[in-house]
């Protein structure tokens, strides 16, 4: 059975069910890497890494094997310029604390479980659009546009053929309206103001109703000033599971993956590195990611250890599955891979567009995790 | 049977030959939404959005079912700043202007079509390049280079099998060749000058003439200075069509589709919205989109109400159709998409950069509409 | 049997091998179509071109059959505005220049074979980053980081199931670390810096050892202050073969082809026109193209003449080969491709983002050719 919550849900009930406090999470998962014994403790791997703790010395690479070719002997020949290491090591501190950091917290997560109201079997959403402080990483705080007070707005999960109610209503300062990315809804129900319908003004509500069509990974967000308005958060996921569930491949969780890089720069559901949350699985779990590119710019999504299998296209299943380990997200597209967890250990997810994801400070922006726990 | 014609022919057909004018469209079709009684003629959604423009009461939202869940009651516990009706008016307004004025007539149009001289069994088309002023939307002239006045030239349209001849003659101030995009010509028709034609000089003349190889979606372009030539306007469309017709899906409209991003800004065939022509459809009826991008960036081209199945990239068929809403269009590429007209209405149909689209001033650039009529 | 070797070597051998210095080879084979003689070599389109060396007087295009339609008359009515023709020609000379360079010899070529020791079974490949100056272009000298002197670092090719030790030396002034890009490997062996291993420090190693997984096009580069480091070269291709040959595309030419946009300016791997290297085929081969992208930006490749069929993504075969002239490869991604030397002749072969590949003082950048000989 697929587990279909929030990502932000997905993590934190993993840490908590798991016999470990999130500081415990952090020392096992994301930094088993920090410290010397640490990188000695894979399966065949130990011969690797530790001995770069101690360039002091020579130290052979296997001991076990005696082979020459396997000493390590660069620090007996390499002489560092003067002040090289201490300002490498300056560097290394900055990139150190951002992932000792992650995953970092912070007070508020968007892309939260939405829970219609059932009424006389139509299912009601009430959406508030209003102004707001969003911390984006700890301490960084940016204006934002939020529905419901989060960024994304809260995901909408409904099934193919519900009767569904949406009920806008604008605090913002400017008008607004939404617009149901990839759905096929009737034209007066498609949210763009002065062709399907008037703004929806400061103070003024606007109700959308529809049957919902066509299954998929969709998206909703303003259609008004929307360059400033999806900036600013504006937008969350719209997903359709379609009528008949044999259709849909067997999961163990179902993850929405919003990237943004507006106004509160790169993110992933609304946070920078090291406020991301890592996805977090058992070996052997399917996942699945739900792309949704929100922003301006391309974002090919880089996943270590583990290819990805794209398996829909904007909510339409692609003809044959096809394989990958970056996937190239335009704005306005969503795609759907299947990851098959059978890699343990903790690894780097990124945007390979490497300044959205890393500066000589450090990580930052769009980088996460996906963690295989054994 | 497919209607060949260009995109702005087909437009100006559709409204000539239905017993409405230019100004009837714009209030039926474009502006369907304006006006406070627009919104509420939906199938099963009068429910919604008339109550938006009325916002000193509660309304309730289907009256017929008097669910309270239905209540509109935002603006009685919602109170604006002060202010902020007023500006989000003044932004409206623009918004609003803009919509109001599509389709914004300019002087000329390009992607015309373009009648060969037949010469003893020859397709003879001649090209001359030229500088001239062009308008991208009403006043808004910007300094161009055209083939035969239009941006993009005049589009051509030939069969696998054809002999063909293009004689380019140059009244620019600069040299210049034509790159037919996509065609496996024979070496020397290559169009690059240096390597495999000299330039051609101001006041010449250039005979491209070759027998069309592999049928497709391709383009006709400068290759010389071509980041300032192509970006000025020295673009077309060079459609072959196969020798064997049955291999080509039956349309009813055959629209090209050219995206440009350069000096003259985000156009689609030479125009900026609102001077962008819609794609004028009846219900029921398929159109093929043929995407080219003679740009600098990419656009995913994302259309509203109705999904795009992918059939051909860069004249090639695809193995498989695919179906997405949003279709990323690289520099040099083309892709051809069928669209199926089956869901009424006028529907917005953008490039989801949203900069490339929309501003606080309202809709510019890449903009235009599928309309599809009852 | 598929030649597996350097780009570069491919070049040079092949030109080694033919009759012609490589002198000769420029004038034949890249400036073909320099000098009024040249473009009316071709088969049946020796009817064009030359005569737009002789603006002086109306030619026939086709004298031998009388058409008038043939007639190039331009220059009896064209006048060109005082002073075109000489700023044309110093345009057009600055082209000229650049294509009379190529392909540029510069002292060293980055993405050589790189021999492995073999030790105990094991093939051992021992590789020091450090910095250096990097030729683009002739005396284009620019600041790298490079991997054994090279930039791309030398190109790896093992097998799956190979026993791979890659011995890291670290000669920079700051840390640093190598990611298999795409390879599926032990946690501990992925290059990631406080997540994986510690960083290698200045004067330090590292070793990596593993038994090579999934096959494919892959990469190795720097993942730590990779946007820098990368940026400034420390990348390389890391090519799998596939266990069972049989799997594999029988080609007669193996090209790595790595695009790089950082601050070298834009590259193939590792050069910028006119210093890039032409692929250089005989009539009739198939050659394979495996291209990689280590930049920051996608970029469109266009290949003039023949079209590219893709076979491969990320290093994955693709469920259906599919074709295009065009294709688009975004940060990080991988596409193998097969062309089909049948169209003799020089072809240009750039990205599509026009500005990465020619201003007004000509080519440059992400240009080379496809060189079809006879």
């Amino acid at each position: 059975m697929s587990k279909i919550m929030s990502h932000a849900d997905d993590t934190l009930a993993t840490l908590a069910e798991a016999p470990t406090s999130r500081r415990t999470f952090l020392r096992t998962a994301s930094l088993s890497a920090v410290g010397g014994a640490l990188v000695a403790c894979g399966k065949d791997g130990g011969q690797s890494g530790a001995q770069a703790q101690k360039p002091a010395a020579a130290v052979p690479v296997r001991p076990e094997s005696g082979q020459t070719g396997g000493t390590m002997g660069a620090h007996d020949t390499v002489k560092p310029a003067p002040g090289a290491l201490s300002a490498a090591d300056a560097m290394d501190a900055m990139h150190e604390k951002g992932i000792k950091a992650f995953p970092a917290k912070t007070a508020v997560y968007g892309n939260q479980p939405f829970e219609p109201k059932i009424v006389n079997g139509v299912k009601v959403f009430e959406i508030t659009a209003s102004e707001m402080q969003w911390e984006t990483a700890p301490g960084q705080m940016v204006k934002a546009m939020a529905y419901n007070g989060q960024v994304p707005g809260p995901q909408i999960r409904v099934r193919e053929g519900d009767r569904v109610r949406v009920v806008l209503k604008n605090q913002l300062t400017q008008s607004t309206a939404i617009h149901f990315h990839g759905c096929e809804l009737q034209n007066d129900m498609d949210g763009v103001p002065f062709i399907t319908q008037p703004p929806v003004k400061p103070g003024q509500s606007f109700t959308y109703e529809f049957t919902v069509p066509n299954a998929g990974s969709h998206m909703y967000h303003s259609h008004h000033n929307a360059a400033t308005q999806v900036g600013l958060g504006l937008l969350g996921a719209f997903i359709v599971e379609p009528r008949n569930k044999a259709q849909e491949p067997k999961v163990d969780q179902d993850v929405v993956f919003i990237l943004n890089d507006g106004a509160h720069g790169y993110t992933f559901n609304g946070k920078s590195f090291p406020a991301t949350l890592p996805i977090v699985a058992k070996l052997g779990q399917k996942v699945r990611i739900r792309y949704m590119n929100e922003g301006m710019m391309i974002h090919p999504m880089h996943l270590h250890g583990m290819h990805q299998t794209v398996i829909a296209k904007d909510g339409w299943p692609v003809p044959a599955p096809w394989k990958c380990d970056t996937l190239n997200i335009a704005p306005g597209e969503r795609w759907d891979v299947i990851v098959n967890c059978t890699n343990p250990g903790t690894w780097a997810f990124h945007c390979h567009i490497l300044p959205h994801a890393e500066s000589e400070h450090g990580m930052f922006g769009m980088v996460t995790a996906l963690v295989v726990q054994k």
